[in-house]
């Protein structure tokens, strides 16, 4: 599946978010997913209530998919950290 | 399913949900079902994550269900709020 149907979540408003997925659907792509790390996790969930209760509510949830990415150390010789990473699928 | 079952992931730190849970499954629990509410949604996926990956690797996500739940006003005469719920089933 091409990049361009996924939604990153980051620290911007939800709304922004909502708006780049409604414009992906309304583009004819038939399936996005909304893909986030860490604390953003939970803005995403939102993001994907808003879309289907607000917006689009034939927008079904596919699939849901949690994992971990083992991230750099930040420093040289600092430890790789884990962090938590989400991928939901929503489909029309 | 009884509610004892559930897990519901607040803000202390991880490891005491973690540890909640292990010791669910090593009571003969089958199924345990993580739940968090808004930020703590993060929260939720970090536990979930170290308890398959780190101390329990037979056990399976199961399914994961997000959804909204409306919250009441906290001040007389304001909004009621939405806020984002997951549930996660784990299984071994």
């Amino acid at each position: 599946m091409s990049e361009s149907n996924s939604v990153l979540i980051g620290r911007k408003p939800a709304m922004n978010y909502v708006l780049a997925c409604i414009t992906l659907f309304h583009g004819g792509t038939k399936e996005v997913n909304v893909k986030a790390r860490g604390r953003a996790i939970s803005h995403a969930v939102d993001v994907v209530e808003i879309v289907r209760r607000r917006f689009l509510p034939d927008v079904k949830v596919k699939t849901i998919d949690i994992g971990t990415q083992q991230m750099p150390p930040r420093e040289e010789g600092g430890m790789p950290s884990n962090v938590s990473t989400i991928v939901i699928s929503l489909a029309q």
